[in-house]
């Protein structure tokens, strides 16, 4: 039953509209949200300049603030990156479409026939930090399944937000909608975030990006229900039956291709018996492209800079040039070892055999395990989805990356002819 | 990673012991699972007399309280029901096993191969009241999906769960696993419930069963992903175009062959056009199984002992012989009535007009929608779900009845040849 009744900031009255907006999209064809996502484009494109100039505002407030570096170049829009959010928009509207998906279909012995069919999840709220191309992706992927969105973005973007949101919502009344389906939170009080994580009637899912502190935020204080990862501590196991070659370019690929990412390897396992072959040429590699190594006696004694590892190291996302290493007796080390730290992100296995590689697969509960291959594919572009909206490290609804499916759920449509159950009372 | 440390109640540990029995019982091959649920009913029968003892002592205990009726009736076992209990183990046996399914499979343009594969959720807490065949049927389908199972019953139970563990647990550990994989919380004091609903860590997911006030006290405090239903305010939409033998049909065995479930129905909204045409026959038929009906201005105009409806008619759920009523000018009026008052449960159209029926399904977001088909099928037996462990109205993860499937989550698998995501860089 709808609730009705507004609150001092506004947020539920906000809510409610986004919901009721959600509705009329739900029931618009794949065609025409498509139409509607390449409006969406174009009105990013037509607006450039006063997005260009409010990014501008912001990066002022910014420098003034004494923001400096990766953060500030993540805030920094201009127009070959606006045209990137553009084009990923359109590509948004060239993936298929799951709603409508008849995923099973059944007819039962009393002749009923049911389908299972995805539908939209409803309202999304994404909480986000200082990226203002999130404005714009995580929007098209949450109105392409179907949904209404509620944007909450850091405080660092407002204007650049404000105008991305304003584009993209000129789109939406083009086409007929209540704009409302895209509603950018303006009230960026920390209390008035709280409120929006406890409309448990209205909200079916909140998905946080940002750092560590926000996601933990947000996971702490949130009734709606929450999708997350807290960190990706990857790790990468060479086994007595790896080919070491290979092995090298999963653990240069891992670590210094984009140190950054959740995706990027923290530990490096090595099984006993191939440590002395493989260590010191694997250290010699990463200390080339200038990636620190922190060991535990073994790997010390096999590669004479290494630092000493501590506990703290193995349990670290370093986001950085920085790799764990540990020599391990025989493959049930190494799964014991990524149980005790894993993040349930990604694990990679190289080895060339097949029955160890299956044991660590089926041993290991992350949402993705590798073998033989880089953890860097723990992508949704990489796997096949076509786009990400988040990764998920909880185990329900979705595992690991994130791509339209899973803005969806399947609800169940039954067909019949007057069946009933207990024909033998009517 | 593994956070270790006890606290007063010892709930923690029990919930980490279970954490870790699951993790071998996620290693067992279908056939020795089968093996021990088949096992787990033999033990029940086994210890028959030991059971109905336990449940006598229940029953003493609830009498003396004053319980009686119905609620005594759920509490009450006796050889029959037992049977009936260890059979449903067996079929549980015998149902297909979801973990381990390949649900996609690609290879990606750079050749690795990505798989969608269904692993078992973890560890589930079930909450529920007096009912001690839960403890039985939760455990199995549990178990079948690979899961550790917390089970928190009722007080008015705890001799019967008591012993019901005992049996089931002997079986565990005859298959060689902890006996911790089945988890009787034996302190039922509400605040070791709230400690064991705050185990975001270990516990992934709790599913509530029994009345609406022990749900929403779970959902309103549990920190951990919680999948419930409140209630089933199901409808019943007899559109101009129906057949109305069929919709009285429907509308008999939806209200009135088991009024006290969630799938039965609680408003019947009738078109216009042929109210004076249903509804007389419809309220003679309902009278005559003793059904009271609460009817609009229109209805009691044509139902003579029909009782004026007020608004909180329209959104209870009677779980008695009370229908409310409303005769509505067309289906959007139908369908604006059902949004507003939806329980996101079930809903049923009686049409013979397959664009009227395909706009009613498409204009409601409830978990099931059915066309010409009583409500009494939203259920997951019924459904071809096989077994039922609950019914979600939580647009995530499950919608509608779960099975064994919602009892599982897809993660990815991914086999490649050495395949990095940078190769210019190494």
């Amino acid at each position: 039953m709808t609730e009705v009744g507004g609150t001092a900031s506004g947020i539920r009255d906000q809510a409610l509209r986004c919901r009721a907006a959600a509705q009329a999209l739900a029931q618009l064809d794949t065609a025409a949200k498509d139409a509607l996502l390449r409006a969406m484009a174009q009105a990013l494109e037509d607006d450039a300049d006063a997005i260009l100039a409010a990014n501008a505002r912001d990066l002022e407030a910014a420098r003034a603030k004494g923001i400096a570096g990766a953060m500030l170049d993540r805030l920094a829009l201009d127009g070959k990156r606006l045209s990137g959010i553009a084009d990923a928009l359109r590509e948004v509207a060239a993936l298929p479409d799951p709603v409508g998906q008849v995923t099973r279909r059944e007819t039962r012995p009393n002749g009923i026939r049911v389908e299972r069919v995805r539908v939209p999840l409803g309202v999304i709220a994404m909480i986000y930090e200082a990226r203002p191309n999130v404005t714009a992706d995580a929007a098209a992927l949450c109105i392409k399944a179907g949904n209404g969105v509620i944007l909450r973005g850091g405080s660092e973007a407002i204007h650049s937000n404000t105008a991305i949101a304003a584009a993209l919502q000129r789109a939406l009344r083009e086409a007929g909608l209540d704009e409302a389906v895209l509603t950018l939170v303006a009230d960026l009080r920390r209390e008035t975030m709280l409120e929006l994580l406890q409309l448990t009637d209205i909200v079916d899912l909140a998905i946080p990006r940002g750092g560590e502190g926000l996601i933990r935020f947000v996971a702490e204080h949130a009734r709606v229900p929450v999708i997350k990862h807290y960190k990706g501590v990857c790790h990468l196991y060479v086994d007595r039956a790896a080919d070491l070659e290979l092995a090298l370019r999963l653990l240069l690929d891992g670590k210094a291709s984009r140190p950054g990412v959740c995706n990027a390897l923290e530990t490096l396992l090595v099984h006993a018996d191939v440590a002395a072959a493989f260590l010191p040429q694997a250290a010699a590699a990463l200390r080339a492209r200038g990636v620190e190594v922190r060991g535990d006696e073994a790997t010390c004694a096999l590669v004479a800079d290494a630092k000493p590892a501590t506990e703290d190291d193995y349990a670290a996302e370093f986001l950085d040039l920085i790799i764990a290493v540990r020599v391990v007796p025989d493959l049930d080390a190494a799964i014991d070892h990524v149980r005790r730290y894993t993040s349930d992100h990604t694990e990679v296995i190289a080895s060339g055999d097949e029955a160890a590689a299956r044991r660590f697969v089926d041993s290991l509960r992350s949402a993705v395990v590798m073998v033989n291959a880089s953890s860097r594919f723990s992508d949704g572009g990489e796997l096949g989805l076509g786009a990400e909206i988040g990764i998920s490290t909880t185990r329900l609804h979705s595992y690991g990356p994130m791509g339209l499916e899973a803005l969806t759920v399947e609800r169940f449509v039954v067909r019949g002819d007057g069946q009933v159950r207990h024909p033998d009372l009517l």
